[in-house]
């Protein structure tokens, strides 16, 4: 491990000492580090010599591995860029994330196992979304956690045809689905009544957002599923693709979207004192009420 | 009973003859009938002397009791148009409707009702949706089914703060907010896991689009009662005011949205051998699977 | 108000001093105290002469007022000894309950409160349950939260055949059915996806527990309303109703439940400075995650 | 294939011609019939002389292929005496059946696929209960469903802890908790809110019934967790564990409940011309509303 990359959210003014002992701490132990451009901007006493600053692309893609200090939003956004699957490391301020799940206090145990490869760690499933029109395929991207179709807000039901597989699935009249990784499944799926996906079951979460049909439910199918969405008929108002909640393309009929799984996945190093159900419970807040 | 409107689904083509056959003998009883201008066209042998053709607007104003003739989606529209509770008698072609439940077979002996005033009714709660901007308020619009704050597809949650009565209830992290009257819990209200309420029950239903929170449930109160929704902060992307889901206004930070009881409400005429569980599970199919 | 009765829960052991200062208190005001049997024994100085000692029941029916040391379940088991639509002030010894929501630094304002009768209440709907066999017709109890009708463990799905005023409303394949005030609308009926009724709302929530059909949904009625449930068919095992969750009696195919309004309420005793809202976001959590 | 056992439903009068037909049609072809004694006894023309009779347990083991004719839980009841992973055919008699998709009309087709080795099936996954109790410990039985464990109708909430590979995952307060395989997945899981699992997928869903804290929410994990479910303390009234709905025993605090995965598992016939979304759609009603 010689080359590690360090991402940072850009607002996190507090996270600067960190960063500056964490710089040191690497540097001390003859890792190149590659510093985001906006990332470096928080360092309290200046970049480093040995460091080299990079656009978030460039740290994701020359990087052995990489660290991201901040939310879940951050490593997610972070996630996109990473080309290999390289080890990543994500690191809370405050409160536990469901990726970035390492404490303060953990960083340097973590650190220490990262660089001598004794480091555990989960690969995390990535879907592929593809879209299709007029006879032109071209991906959009890979996602950790979702690929939603829905509506624009002045129309309200949408009529999806779903098929997995090659087989007809379901027609969807809703406000939109959401095709969710074993990662995901404790974002929007949830809030859209979804259930949660164990990371390490190879596996993807189909779910209706506000179904018309009281009968439509989620549907879980195995990761190689390759699933395709079409819209049956234009509405009133846009629909559109998200990835990782981020906006993707409007949606129109005629459109094949097409999700599979991605050829490449993210291998999330975990916490050595804490499992997923320990998140799990933490985030959810389970044991309370 | 002198002056009946009628109104139909303009597209509802095999409407004609049943519209014809109902002028008919709507005229042979001495009723004043006034068409609606796009309804007047759906008819196979021209309109009769006696009637008068306006717009939908017109016909909604100018009439003691309004025939409609479609789905709920006609009823729906038209009772934005009502200045007075005046009856109003819904009729279905093929499937029965929530609120158009009155069936072909029932029409004449629905009108002989009607006529001679022995006509069984609901009396259906509307609600009022006000917009205050800069200290200027505004009435938007009165609703028989619901007033939806939702996002537009591109940005995913949005942050909203309501007050009951003046109490503050809750911070919603969203998708949106439905505040559905009993008529419209059947509506968008169950799509979201919202729960039925009786036609006859006073009371006003809120329920959020997908909360992040998984704890923030459908909550139900008064008619009287006064619900005042605020957006927190600014969002990427638009969120709007939906009425009977028909687009409204965008709403922004600083906008308070009110929705309080209408003082008019819809007077629907009832099917004289259905009540109201009989609609709901057909149209549920309770008692299949 | 001249006799106030106390209960506590039994073995709530640090109410002793409480209670005691409670009953020094309530004596130098010339008041006359109740106190239940077992609460007396929690008297750490034991009980003063000017107090009576009698049962749950003699204490609920023989006071003007009655105070409740505890949770929420010993206010509930009290509400069904009153005859009356006394005022209960409920006071929670450490975590907040939704009925026993005056804390200990709320209790002297709200006994001054009491005592000169300026006090806030909420008259809190109660459920009257009804069996009627062979002919003979008996009141099992008033609730203040559910009448529940339940399967027993061994046998999976009963069939449920309800009424509301008389219409067939639906029959049920479900593990039960919850019939629930709004006061306990926060209790069974939210577990069973349930929705909050506010509880100045005059309704009746019937929610049925995991049904067969998918489109069975919880449905208001207004507080008026009659209901009754026939067990279609006998099962594997027993049915059995409870009230309040309490065992009642087991419920046969025959036997016709009756829930209606009860011609009495509990009148709640308000805190001056928290309202419904703020006894929500505490219990559920809101404003968390 | 030279020994195939026949299992009807006892009750299904009208199966008597068919039975007689088929028994006809696969002596001809040679085939040794083993006929389960009831089933023997709606056969209209009497057992023919080649047929053996046996009790279900001895057809069940003593066959090389399993033909069910009835509903799914005739084919539900047999997968528990089959021995090794057979191929089993199942017939329904009018509706169709997650199990038994095979309609009348596809009978022979599927028989001579049958017979000639070229029939399609799904292996579908078993789970094997088993309960330690004080240091012994005992194998309940292999499940195609689900194992549930339930609360009796007396007392209301049950507190369970729940370890999946040995890790504490969480604590449930609720009246049960159901721990199903894919097929199961449309059974009892469904009514208490769980997702769909396509059949193909090796996992487990575990889901709370009427959960006390709103968060818990069903958990689908890999078909390799071991589940560990405790009581924690003793209630009022039982606490029951049932195997794919049959009566299995009471739980005590300090049993320990454990599932796995089962070493044998049923190998379902499939149509030749319906695939699952098919059976699906047909017994969700999927397309209609």
């Amino acid at each position: 491990m010689t080359t590690v990359g360090i991402l940072a959210r850009p607002d996190l003014a507090r996270a600067g000492a960190t960063l500056q002992e964490l710089v040191t701490w690497l540097c001390a132990r003859g890792v190149s580090v590659r510093l985001e451009e906006r990332t470096a901007r928080l360092l309290t006493g200046g970049v480093p010599g040995s460091c080299h600053t990079a656009s978030a692309r460039d740290v994701a893609e020359g990087s052995e591995a990489l660290i991201v200090l901040g939310g879940d939003g951050t490593l997610l956004a972070a996630s996109h860029d990473l080309r290999a699957s390289i080890p990543v490391l994500g690191v809370n301020f405050g409160s536990l994330g469901f990726l970035t799940e390492i404490t303060l206090a953990e960083l340097y145990p973590a650190l220490e196992s990262l660089l001598d490869g004794s480091y555990r760690f989960e690969e995390r499933l990535m879907l592929r979304a593809t879209i299709q029109r007029e006879d032109r395929s071209e991906v959009m991207g890979d996602v950790l956690n979702d690929v939603v179709v829905t509506r624009a807000a002045l129309s309200r039901i949408i009529h999806l045809d779903v098929t997995v597989d090659g087989l007809f699935m379901s027609a969807f009249r809703a406000d939109g689905l959401i095709v969710s990784s074993p990662t995901g499944s404790t974002a929007y799926n949830l809030a859209a009544g979804g259930p949660i996906l164990h990371p390490s079951l190879a596996a993807v979460v189909l779910t209706p957002i506000c179904p018309h049909m009281l009968t439509n439910r989620p549907l879980v199918v195995r990761e190689e599923a390759v699933i395709e969405v079409r819209l049956r008929e234009a509405v009133e108002g846009d629909v559109h693709i998200a990835l990782d909640g981020q906006p993707g393309l409007p949606f129109a009929p005629g459109d094949l979207l097409r999700i599979s799984k991605s050829p490449r996945s993210v291998r999330l190093v975990k916490s050595p004192g804490r499992d997923y159900y320990e998140v799990l419970r933490t985030k959810l807040k389970w044991g309370e009420r």
